[in-house]
């Protein structure tokens, strides 16, 4: 791997995570920090408490905020070992792999479970949901993907949450690619668990997620956790016992993601940060379609994180050929996840603007002329 | 937090880990790497090779080097979620706080266990395996921590491992701090599994652990695996599929950890670098042992790892003010973990250098001075 001098600048990460992120985030990581001291333990206390109100939960909100080593992956699974009852069952709305995944999750851990499957184009369906809880009163939990990055569908999670909270069950949100860029109502969407991560629209770098627990139903989960490293009650009383990760946390990505909150203040927070994506989104639709690329899903239910875009039928179009010679041009997209349809994807988060996705569209239009592709 | 600026020095971390570590590592980090991105899997799959090489297990050794998200504890529990069969019996040896961490991770993940106490002053016994596997042929698997940080003591792996090896069970190494610095003998040892981390003596920076598994011992575990994120054999399959990590990768931490092996090379490998801890050791039990401190082990037992003092007798002497006042003067010590003894810990390991100990001599003369306690 050819790295660049730091003064130099890496490929742009248009991906759904790791992103780029800006060189004063990185450049907080030049640091070690002692993951006892008491001035590490200080900074994972506001980091904890700065979530909160990025979550737009204030102190008395009954709400706590608990970081956990490794990626995404770990937190929605660590929400899974913790917090349901040996007796318990989740339903799990589907319409892409990260639905898919938790259904994995379930079933490594022998956990009863329900999934309700909506195709990757269409949002999860409310009103299957209410049938389903109606219908089945073992049901303790149900789980939904806000942003479903397979396709960057946006999943109705304050309709759905208004249902779960008709039936009184436990709902979690995994947020990973939407918290921090798009508002989320808590009290509205009767949410008690939900899941993200340090390298997504906070821009931090990779290395741990975070969860927003509801205080009370966690604590009431004393005992069912089936893992010792994911146990999230575990975690939480270790902060509060001494301000420090149970095992050693990831400090520099920690001390980065200081500077990333700072960042994400100055800009504006959690609306100024969407607008940006949102922009962003726009002109990388409005562009691609000038080439003549279709973007999968209808407008009405695409997110502005992510887009997919369908392969252009020319023979002489490889998604291989294509990424690679877009690469060269600096520019490092990703490829497609929907199993029904061939496509690819464009992220339009992380330390991203308007003109790097111009710079982006003329690198597309380049290599369109290079491969000699015909896109309509 | 005040963080200094990168051209000045941070406090030096005298600890188990989170260590220092040089500020090439670091800069490392000031890159965005794709996780997709083929340059990025190129590196990984290096870094594998590379740590089998550092592990002196030639290619055709039949071992595998797996990656995994997390501390250290996630490494140890991934391998005995996903390689102790449903009826499986663990027996563990335990002299500290790592292998009664190993019992909690058992009891868990239900998982049947037995433990092999010794005081913490005290290696594991041998013979006592030997007559628990003769009378217990329930046991599939031991599991030992090589140097327990506990106390800084060096537990007879190799002497343990011949045990395992004549009763015909599985060998579980947790080789967290030892690894790199201390050398390991796989085959005299008939090591099936052994755990170390980033941010030990590789002297990287945290964000995972890696576990080098006996290739066939590992493959012959499919759908043992009780968590999604732990499940090691799962992880392997990722890496020989497509190259990735099957969640997001830490990038900057791997990042930095190809420095970290290239500046582990230039020094001169494994045994340059354990020259040197242990000169960092011999140094500061010296002088330590001249202000009156006494070392908790028997130096025969005591690793180059890290050291374990008694706490003075003098009234006056708190850990909480000695830690504070070595603090402000720039090192950070760690407190002690042992039960039986009030105790405090100084590591060598780290971007640490003879210099640097006797700075902190300095630091401890000032201190006793300061805080005018008597030593003897």
């Amino acid at each position: 791997m050819v790295i660049p001098l730091p003064s130099s600048r890496d490929k742009l990460l248009l991906t759904p995570g790791p992103l780029t992120t800006s060189l004063s985030v990185k450049q907080a990581m030049l640091h070690d920090a002692g993951s006892w001291h008491f001035e590490f333990n200080e900074l994972v206390r506001t980091i904890r408490e700065r979530l909160l109100t990025l979550a737009a939960l204030s102190r008395d909100s009954g709400y706590e905020c608990i970081l956990l080593q490794g990626s995404g992956t770990f937190g929605v699974e660590a929400v899974f070992a913790t917090c349901v009852p040996p007796n318990g069952k989740v339903a799990v709305l589907a319409n892409g792999a990260y639905g898919e995944r938790m259904l994995l999750m379930l079933q490594y851990a022998k956990i009863d479970h329900v999934v309700l499957r909506t195709p990757e184009d269409t949002p999860n369906d409310p009103g299957a949901l209410d049938r389903l809880l109606a219908a089945d009163k073992a049901v303790t939990h149900v789980a939904i993907i806000h942003c479903e990055t397979t396709t960057g569908i946006l999943n109705p999670i304050t309709e759905v949450g208004q249902i779960v909270i008709r039936h009184g069950r436990s709902y979690i949100v995994d947020a990973m690619s939407s918290f921090a860029a798009i508002p989320i109502d808590f009290a509205a969407a009767g949410i008690e668990y939900l899941i993200s991560s340090a390298n997504k629209c906070i821009e931090g770098v990779p290395g741990f997620s975070f969860v927003i627990a509801h205080r009370a139903a966690l604590l009431a989960c004393d005992g069912y956790a089936r893992s010792l490293s994911l146990d999230l009650l575990g975690q939480l009383k270790g902060f509060e016992k001494n301000g420090q990760f149970r095992y050693t946390p990831p400090t520099h990505s920690i001390l980065a993601f200081r500077e990333a909150l700072d960042e994400l203040d100055k800009e504006g927070g959690v609306m100024a940060r969407g607008a940006r994506y949102q922009r962003n989104h726009k002109v990388l639709v409005e562009g691609m379609k000038k080439f003549g690329f279709r973007v999968y899903l209808d407008p009405k239910l695409q997110s502005y994180i992510i887009t997919s875009f369908y392969f252009p039928k020319d023979p002489k179009f490889t998604f291989n050929d294509f990424y690679h010679r877009l690469s060269d041009k600096g520019f490092i997209i990703y490829p497609g996840k929907i199993s029904q349809a061939d496509t690819f994807r464009i992220g339009s988060i992380g330390r991203i603007f308007e003109s790097d996705i111009r710079g982006l569209l003329a690198a597309v239009a380049e290599t369109i002329h290079e491969m000699g592709i015909k896109i309509r």
